[in-house]
């Protein structure tokens, strides 16, 4: 892989990565290195970090402890014995039916594409879509898939780059006809992503399912072949066409929550049900074979009204107040090119009064600014209280039941559709994806 | 009021204050404001927002509608009917009994000791604890009260000088020997500051109990003086000596939750139970006349150890990372004199990869970084992947189970304990009030 016009393989670059290659050793074989002054250092080569100085060599020794080796050119790296391969083996693909949907499944990076480092025991992007339909053999009883990588990145790493990127190969695929669209997500940003396809691919015609896993696909408890499973039957089955999110529903293997991309969020750091629709209930359920539609109101397969709006704007940010912070930093953004921002308030809509003058100033100037709410749940209101009547008379938008993120990734796309701030705001709180002001709300604060 | 040396009533200043009580009128009050042009405006004196103009006038006019009127001295205002006042009267406290448990209400604003504008139908804090006491006249039984105001603040406009003010005035009541405290707060961030009272009163000797409500109190669905019942209960009679969180365990008026100080958030924007404990059990639940301890390991009431930790640094930030986000607001932090930030990562800990040379030479300069998650449940683990390994390498302090606002409010109370990374590091992960460390987390994703 070349980055900034370096080759890296590894982690390792230059004279290091050469002499590694001149030993012939591959990650996971034993090499011994030797010093000019005697000393030697027996170990497992193993892959090291981005941050590591150029010269280490990083070895995991028979007691378990990896080490930095500083290696010259003077030093001699010999590999001594081949490393244990990952027991991780690709059987044959079953062959596929004809006469099923055709799936189309891309990779885009993330958990569900990746593998444990058998040797170190840490998670590593690794496996392309394509293995892993050979692995999950149940998949061709569900559709003929058709499996590509896009790219493969962590998901923080995403930025609205790789958003038009998905989008406008989902577009080309639906194009082609397809049945349904699976995409394999890291789950950090998979919400994010959701939602940017969302506005983007408007009412398509087949349902587009972002599918993650939360532990890697070689680990027992690995969720990644379950939740691929729920994903192709939802791309090749559903009845609508809307951009969805299918993961687990619970902890055990029970059943595929599937959640409208506008209306989810990832809540947990590692359980397997770590996304939630917020607002909303779940679009559907799978569970035992059969889908049950948990909102009768969706926009059916093969409907009318695709459209595809691709582009966004990444001068638009989000901020969340916490008291006693200062609105500084709003001025901050607007000097640096920035047009707008998603402000995380208080309760039902707050920041602290002194915030008013600056927020009016920055309106006035042509600079949006939306709220929405930290709390996790329910919808700002901000004529209630005067700090709240007084932020709308400085030219704040309420942003009404539309989550943060949502409401962020909204703003950069409607930063590429008009520059007037009357015309934002008529956007923000139009529905395009059904991201804003549903008329019921669940009540609580248990997702399901 | 005076703000800023300038006389503020109701929204209105100067000559325009001064001929509105030349005219003897009160807000509600039926008023005539006649210019020398002739023409003629009659309706009820309404309240105004701060940014109306100095010189405008607002009246509720027969058809339900506000105005504003411009007045100049030359023109005249007269008061000609007496406004319906509210229907909200103080009935004479109970006689309150001897021998039972001293109780302190002090209150700090908030909706629980506000009352709805029955003009307006808008929320303005006007209630004192004392009023709230007579209105409940049943907390006569549980407690012997004895009520103050410390100050009326929206809680959004709440700083590290509030919290150090409460914190000192709570010390001085515990010093004074009564048996529990009660804050009315406003409910926006009751939870920063139960944060804020936990790190500054450890181990305090009787219950410290933060109460709020989220329909104001003379509102027929209001929670005030459910909510204040139990407060006051769980203050003056619950067996452990810890600063929590007592609110509405449901809807229906049934159960109080108390939750601990460090482990609470407001979860929805109005329901009533909007509070929730997270990667925590609720520390107890009032109901039916009886507090039932979930958790069993608790400080107990008259215990030792209190120890007065008081005072807070301002220069800790809270900065929530989204995809595409570049890492140049820390830099702008730590140049504005800011010395330390808590991120909201994705999923176990995460930002973009390109953030990791920033943060490295921040860390290397003195500032700190620690990372929690903006998944709102689970802890952050960076060693998982190659992202957070390297994060840690460039020096960021993985803040385990914290929640990102609590590790915000313990950071800017460390920051005045020590200067040293090493040891800012090393207290953050010590729990001081149970914030951070738990051994086990209840699983999934719903609170209760």
């Amino acid at each position: 892989m070349l980055v900034s016009g370096v080759e890296r393989w590894e982690g390792y670059s230059g004279f290091l990565l050469e002499m590694i290659r001149a030993a012939g050793a591959e990650i996971g074989d034993e090499v011994v290195v030797e010093r000019p002054d005697g000393s030697r250092f027996r170990g497992l080569l193993m892959f090291k970090g981005e941050l590591s100085a150029e010269n280490v060599l990083v070895l995991k020794l028979s007691n378990g402890y990896n080490i930095g080796v500083a290696v010259d050119p003077s030093c001699r790296i010999e590999r001594v014995a081949a490393g244990r391969r990952p027991a991780f083996t690709r059987p044959p693909p079953p062959p596929q039916k004809s006469g099923l949907p055709r799936v189309k499944v891309i990779g885009t990076g993330g958990t569900i594409a990746s593998r444990v480092d058998y040797r170190t025991g840490a998670v590593r992007p690794a496996i392309s879509s394509e293995d892993l339909v050979s692995l999950v053999p149940e998949l061709s009883e569900l559709a003929l898939i058709d499996a590509e990588v896009l790219f493969s990145l962590y998901s923080e790493d995403f930025t609205v780059r790789e958003w038009e990127a998905i989008a406008e190969r989902v577009k080309r695929v639906i194009e082609d006809g397809f049945d349904g669209v699976v995409l394999t997500h890291g789950t950090d940003t998979m919400h994010y992503t959701a939602a940017a396809l969302s506005f983007t691919l408007q009412n398509p015609p087949v349902p587009i399912v972002l599918v993650g896993s939360q532990r890697s696909s070689d680990r027992p408890s690995s969720d990644a072949a379950f939740n691929l499973m729920g994903a192709v039957w939802v791309a090749a089955r559903a009845p609508f066409g809307e951009v969805v999110v299918a993961m687990h529903a619970w902890h055990s293997d029970e059943a595929v929550a599937v959640h409208r991309g506008t209306r989810v969020v990832k809540m947990h750091t590692s359980s397997r049900d770590a996304f939630k629709s917020v607002n909303a209930t779940p679009l559907a359920i799978l569970s035992g074979g059969s889908l049950k539609m948990l909102d009768s109101d969706y926009h059916a397969r093969g409907g009318d009204g695709f459209v595809y709006a691709p582009g966004f704007s990444d001068r638009a940010a989000l901020v969340k107040f916490y008291p006693g912070m200062g609105p500084e930093v709003l001025e901050y953004l607007a000097d640096r090119g920035f047009r707008g921002v998603v402000i995380e308030g208080t309760g039902l809509g707050h920041v602290a009064r002194r915030w008013i003058p600056v927020i009016k100033r920055l309106t006035e100037s042509g600079f949006f600014v939306g709220m929405a709410s930290q709390c996790r749940f329910g919808r700002v209101n901000m004529r209630v209280y005067n700090t709240g009547r007084d932020l709308l008379n400085a030219g704040v938008v309420e942003l009404d039941d539309m989550l943060a993120e949502v409401a962020l990734v909204k703003l950069m796309w409607a930063l590429r559709r008009t520059s007037s701030l009357e015309e934002l705001a008529r956007l923000m709180l139009t529905p395009v994806a059904r991201e804003v002001g549903s008329r019921t709300l669940p009540q609580g604060v248990g997702g399901v």
